[in-house]
């Protein structure tokens, strides 16, 4: 039995619609059927070769849901429920060595120097070849952490929670964040999005978002944001002026760097509040650098900068439990649905923006399989 | 009655040895006989007018320990007990307002806005005059706090727990350093020396220290160092190179800035591992910018990177219990005790290094008041 | 001039009206005339003789909120802005010393030893007499903070905030809650609602609640209590078989005490999974013991069981923010408004759980002055 | 070829001599030839029935070190570092499944419940045989973790770094102790030493500790502490008296209950100042209850009581960078090592309390086969 797949075989060239065999699974592994795939922000940047894990040719797409078809040996989920053929399931994205310093010593196998990820690290050259999300089927390692789906919930509409959701969870977990807090959010992207999210899942007092879309600010709006600042409209010192009035003149508690442009974080350092904390997760590649007065920015402010990378699957969970709390907005996230085929326009419209979020449909989840805008 | 006072009325200028009579005191305040005075680096840059924070004329000195002479009314130490005349005694060096957003909300007071110090905001060019501790008496606030010096304790080796080995215990409490962890301190002036110190009261496993004088790298090697890295005799490739070597190639897990250096606070940044905190308390004052590249130095490392401000109470009180259990370690980083007439020459060994840290003796403490070196 | 105010003179008897001159303020002291004054659950255990603080005569009330008349100096409220008279505040109730090992090493100043309250350590046998908030004036201490009230909203609505909002807020603040956990909140009084509406305020995927009373059951859905529980309808048996089957099998993350009855912080202690926390704000007079297993209980399962003791201000300040967030259900918790002669009839209905929550209304807010129910 | 091992076959009855064939390692199991095992106080319970996790037969010993022999594939320390046949190791105790809400989103996997470990939950009555560590050799699972020794380092001196000093880490890691805590320590059997050793290695300022024998009291206070209260010497009052002296009347910031008994619990609650902690990590199994007043030992008091269950492979990377820094110290406390074929006798004198810690020497380290005293 074969099953396809989009294959990124020259970077900056079209994905081709290619044919693998099923393979055989080792002890632990799992095979998924696909049944909604998430076109990311960054698979735009492993399209155009700006990304140095990537080797090709390469099945992109690391977010993903679908059904159970296969499994080696018995295997549970997050809660110890045993796992069964059919079952709809979604899984954390990175696969850890388990025994490092950061895996077993600090506690954040996120940071573990072997860590990989099933449509980034992965080639498809070679057995299983079914490494990537852009597909019919994926076979999954044996480390890999399954959560099962409610089979009422559509599934296009989690995808993001293994990638955006989870990266925004982190976030928050590093944020020091406490209720009543002022928060402000840069960028509306899904990343901000799943910012202003938590901001108000864990109760901030005031969400200001600084975005250049007014649909999207309209977004962050309906996820609970109480001041939108068009970066379009407003000068950064009437952006500024603005933050100040809304905070006694102290500036926010902490701000979300969600851009992953210089500039933003520049403003974000510049918003906060003596004492307060700026994190930034936007910046997935190189892009440029801040500069930090180290008496102004750092020391009289006893600022804390704290850079995010990745995930954890605990922070996979976080996303889960928030976009249950609220379902039917997330759904609008999902602003275009694609079958398989057209990944190469989902692509282009997560690269030129027209899209918040794309996500492929390899499966028959319901009959959504029809493009949808 | 009158009491004696180093002036600095002119910046630039020699201090000026005046008289001024001694104060009635309002509810709560407290009339204390200087014992011992330290001389902070930061006295020096508030002496060439580079602190915006001075008014014209005042008396220098935010470090003190001494004997109560008059208080207005009951007061306690901080372990609830009776304060009496002639009780030898340290305090707090900052006044906050006790009720803002910082001191009340977020439980940080060092960063109240109307935060004031002694021998720092004040000026003498009216009653009570006697506000700094370059005198043989001081005046203190009704809010300041007090703690009991123990009777067979050189004040003159305590006093720097008020300022730089409160500051530096600050530093560790924003640190997140864990019981093992291996620690970077760049710089061997009191900061530092109190920042090595703590590393090891802390539990740190290995501690490198990078200065740039072989005497101070050898008394941080007593308090605990054990990797010293003269910057004059090897170069930043080096350095970073035998960091990595006792690191197993990861870096440090927290790198503690205590040199008021950008290119330090660059080193720190560059010497931690992912993952790990880049602690600055060297910036006192305005003093450069760092580059910091978004992509490599901040989100791909996960990095922390915690701003300093002066400090807490309560850092006090952990500066003076560190002090208590290694006093004999402490009495050599006073290098050198002066007569209070002699500040300016006190003033000028701190900033050529001649001091690592210089004590003023206006009081009567045992037979030092004599010129030691 | 003169005030009037209900005064305590025995223990079991009605509290008897009486007036009093207006106080001479000393400095940093405010008088302000209270416009709603909450009768909290511990105000009957006063009138009962049940707290060893009380001395008589006294006037109860430690709940309130009003304007201000008359202020002994200049005054800024907890952002820094300077007060006026005719504005409207509440404040907190708590005064500390500031400078104890409890105020300034561990910044718990809540366990201050010299902690008093106006309204519980006070007693009206001497000047300035108007030291409770049953009275149209209150005279407040120098170390008070003040909160402005936004003047559309109802004072009366408001005062649980300086009380039972405030520990609630410190309960969660010790609790090590995320987002995304399922908590259990034992009692639906005014505790165990605001437990509730905090729970959901930050993040909690499921709240499970239980309780004696069917109306109260629903009063906390509103909140957000996610599974109701009456312990009159359902066996202890059946509660815990109840929890499970929510739970995975686990048990919750945080159960949350707020009845004060040991057989509920037995129960909370049996709902906990494995890790999870305990947190106990129900006991606010002695009443009774638990038997804990040392191995079943507390080793084998790593539990944490944490006490709470009042607030800080900095709860005040969260119990306002979440307040804030949604004004019209709180407002419903205000089930009984009555001039401040009806007291008695105020503690009577809160003795008997016929109010969830009385406020007397000494004052001229709105027209509201009237009984309502 | 064949191993020796120590076979528990009947409770209460002598362990018997038997060999085992090698096993044919599975991937990424590993077999180590033991050189020390380390006979902890839980053996003695297991052999006395009182573990229900125990199936007969089985070779007891849980922990061990000693030399890798053979690998089924590639192995890495916990730095990353590849290991080799030939290395001297030390190894984690605990197997988790690295999956569940425990291991994945609440980051404790000691609290999984399919926790298992070497010579506790494995049976000899079938392949691999070899899976406790009284034996010459050990076939460890793929999912341990290793930790390299330093070759100068005495392989029996380290042994309890995988349980008691493990176990003693996890509860300072669980306490929120502060450098400058004044601790009390309950117990000087192994656990009890590396808590005093651990407040030492953190910063606490004073460490009381309360134990029955003399010798042990004495061995504490070589480790660091600086009370020492014989519970045979002097009455419950009179510590309580001690105590309350030390600390300004207050009581301990935190204590340390690591003798198993509920009078010792009872003993840490009473002794703990308010809104301090006590710390539980003795009670290895069921015994005894303590009965806690709810107001007065839990919400007056805001106390934290923290139950201790195992440790995390993180703790043995704490306790083994505590022996570094005073591994002389550390040899002490192995007052008696034995041949394997002693093991009736080692079990013996733990049980007796005549050793502190008595260590089977199956292998070859040294010359030190021989029993010594």
């Amino acid at each position: 039995m074969e099953a396809k797949a989009m294959v990124l075989e020259r970077f900056n060239h079209p994905l081709v619609l290619k044919a693998f065999p099923l393979p055989m699974l080792k002890n632990g592994e799992v095979l998924v059927k696909i049944e909604a795939a998430g076109v990311c922000g960054s698979d735009v940047h492993m399209w155009e070769g700006r990304d140095p894990r990537i080797r090709l040719p390469m099945i992109p797409g690391h977010e993903g849901a679908g059904k159970i078809m296969e499994m080696a040996g018995e295997k549970r989920d997050i809660h110890g429920n045993p796992l069964k053929v059919g079952d709809r399931v979604l899984w954390s994205r990175g696969v850890t060595c388990g025994h490092c310093y950061f895996c077993k010593v600090k506690m954040e196998p996120s940071l573990c120097p072997n860590r990989w990820v099933h449509g980034i690290h992965t080639s498809c050259a070679e057995p299983p070849y079914l490494t990537g999300n852009y597909a019919e089927y994926l076979s999954l390692d044996a480390r890999i952490t399954f959560f099962k789906i409610d089979p009422a919930m559509d599934p296009a509409v989690l995808v993001p929670a293994s990638c955006s959701g989870a990266t925004a969870a982190h976030a928050f977990d590093l944020s020091g964040m406490e209720a009543g807090d002022t928060v402000l959010v840069q960028g509306v992207g899904p990343l901000g999005i799943f910012a202003v999210a938590f901001a108000r899942f864990r109760g901030a007092s005031q969400i200001i978002v600084i975005g250049g879309t007014e649909e999207r600010l309209e977004m962050s709006h309906s996820f609970g944001a109480t001041l939108l600042l068009n970066r379009h409209r407003l000068s950064r010192k009437e952006r500024t002026e603005a933050i100040r009035e809304a905070t006694y003149g102290r500036g926010v508690d902490v701000s979300f760097e969600m851009a992953g442009e210089p500039e933003a974080l520049k403003e974000c350092i510049g918003s906060v509040r003596t004492g307060g904390a700026c994190i930034s997760a936007g910046f997935g590649e190189p892009h440029g650098t801040v500069e930090i007065d180290c008496f102004h920015d750092l020391g009289r402010k006893n600022l804390r900068l704290q850079g995010v990378w990745v995930s954890e699957v605990r922070h996979t969970h976080m996303a889960l439990q928030l976009m249950a709390s609220r379902f039917q907005d997330f759904a609008k996230l999902i602003t275009h649905r694609l079958p398989l085929e057209e990944a190469n326009e989902a692509l282009r419209m997560m690269k030129t923006k027209e899209a918040v979020k794309a996500v492929l449909l390899p499966g028959t989840y319901g009959s959504k399989k029809r493009r949808t805008e």
